[in-house]
């Protein structure tokens, strides 16, 4: 059994917290929060371990919030630690505290490469955590890339890529996020270079659009080909075998698919799934082009369980995907997405 | 002096209208307003000969607004009618009005292409629209891509063009549009066809994006070539001499140019031109990869002047668009807005 502890207790973390609950080989140590707020009620509400600073505890308990220790026995106690803290925080959190107590941690993809010995993403790299003190699970569009063109990569000789993302402006309930009425864009986004940490070197560009809406990015890609180009056949049936990967045909808006969720009562909405947008696809002089959407608060939920058993090395590749989708219930939400889209 | 009337007064309309009225060559008989709205106000502040159907003119005159004959009465006075009607309006006026009265007429991108003996695009295809009896100006983002391609194409062999397209969900005026927390998407959007009907047989693909914002559509194209790449300099060399494309370095958001129209004190704040963006150029493996905005509602004004002036065979395709840049002020926009986003 490893125990581990979720330190930051927001988007990311809350999910990744009652993933790890529900995993017959890992225990929940419990979670960390820094303010008195919601999410911390949440924790309780929940009845998750709450851990906060040791000055904190008297203004936790003054707000009506259970606290079971403070975020230093959190740690103590734990085997690998989960950093699901803000963009940034990470990096400082390796530095005081799981350095010097040589603890194994896990950090998100808003933090820089640099932070770990490793970009993970479990269909492309699995391996590569084993044994690792520091991973780093890449962020949401960067795991949609991954699970994407890992199976490509492994069928045909890939020349280039051109990479559109339309990201949502903010989360629900970020309180600040992209300008209300206009289109941001960041020309030679950082997608490329990321997607490049887990997949080597592949010819890839990237460009960013921001855009005022909450639910999922959306992404489009042109590949070309060495030789040997896919057509939409082989491309569904590539996609198809792919357990995190939905086949869609009939969707058109992405809110369609939140829809869906809501309608199929998962819990938060959560899909966890990349939607490949079977109905995008043309294959043409250019090579190779269709678009997805990525659910961004969920989609690197099963990849953090994921790295943390591939870190302890507890199960291979192939059993821990299997039983991380089983936990979060994946196969039946790609199969009752491909029957609602069919 | 060719007289010209434009039947249909919204937001292609009313531009078209004051652009016409400006014109030494040409004189604005009037405009048709078929509903006693705010345009129609405008109008009558304007100074402009309204215009409305016979039967409407009591209603229209006991909403205070000054009438000066029917619909019927300025088609008999025009040598040229500009359709800016509604979206398929165009093809029943073809029909019932312009045909059985022999009359020329310019029809809008909403329209289909079958409408017209040519699709139309001054940089493009001017001399084609000589003599003809019915003219399409191509849709607004149709006109940016062919602004965009036609320099390429006279320089070098293209193999082939992915085109993503954000479009805005309305314009700022429209009740209704886009929805509010979603992004639409049409794959094998009718652009890359409607881009052939002014370029031939091009080979191009497009997939087109809805999302909620007023301001301009975004678009960004990968192209790929047969031989011969240009680099980045060779692409700000051929567009920073196109008269309606301005060269821009530094915008970052949609708005930002919006911005600086109003800051110019761009009447309206339209600015007629593509907004090339150039710090989105990428050269790689796959060709050649960028975006631009383009202002939605006046980028086919000048398309319309020139059109109706090659239709009425008076000027050159050189004149004609020198005079229509100069009428609305072209030239002195992209220097100011290069100068901005220098």
């Amino acid at each position: 059994m490893v125990n581990v502890c979720v330190n930051g207790y927001g988007t990311i973390g809350k999910r990744v917290a009652e993933a790890i609950a529900k995993h017959p080989k890992a225990k929940l140590v419990g979670i960390s929060k820094y303010t008195p707020d919601q999410d911390a009620k949440l924790a309780n509400a929940s009845k998750l371990n709450v851990f906060v600073p040791k000055d904190s505890v008297k203004n936790f308990e003054s707000k009506g919030i259970s606290v079971n220790g403070s975020v230093d026995d959190m740690i103590a106690r734990s085997d690998i630690v989960v950093d699901a803290s803000a963009d940034g925080k990470g990096m400082q959190n390796k530095q005081t505290v799981y350095q010097p107590r040589n603890k194994k941690a896990i950090f998100q993809g808003g933090e820089e490469a640099e932070i770990a010995d490793i970009s993970f993403n479990a269909r492309s790299n699995f391996e590569k955590a084993s044994g690792k003190q520091f991973v780093r699970v890449v962020s949401c569009n960067t795991t949609a890339y991954c699970r994407l063109l890992k199976p490509l990569i492994e069928n045909y000789k890939i020349k280039h890529i051109s990479a559109f993302l339309i990201r949502r402006g903010a989360d629900l309930s970020d309180a600040k996020g992209s300008a209300l009425n206009a289109i941001e864009w960041k020309a030679h986004s950082h997608h490329a270079h990321d997607i490049q940490t887990v997949l080597g070197n592949i010819p890839i560009s990237s460009v960013a659009f921001k855009v005022p809406h909450t639910h999922s990015h959306i992404n489009s890609m042109n590949i070309i080909f060495e030789d040997g180009i896919p057509n939409k056949g082989d491309l569904i049936d590539i996609y198809s075998k792919e357990s995190r990967i939905a086949v869609l045909n009939t969707a058109n808006t992405s809110a369609q698919i939140v829809e869906a969720a809501r309608d199929l009562e998962l819990p938060r909405n959560d899909t966890f799934v990349v939607s490949m947008l079977a109905n995008t696809i043309e294959i043409n002089e250019g090579g190779v082009f269709f678009s997805f959407s990525v659910p961004q608060e969920s989609i690197v939920v099963p990849e953090n369980i994921d790295a943390l058993v591939s870190q302890s090395g507890i199960m291979s590749k192939e059993e821990s995907m299997r039983l991380t989708d089983e936990i979060i219930k994946i196969p039946k939400i790609k199969s009752s997405l491909e029957k609602i889209f069919a």
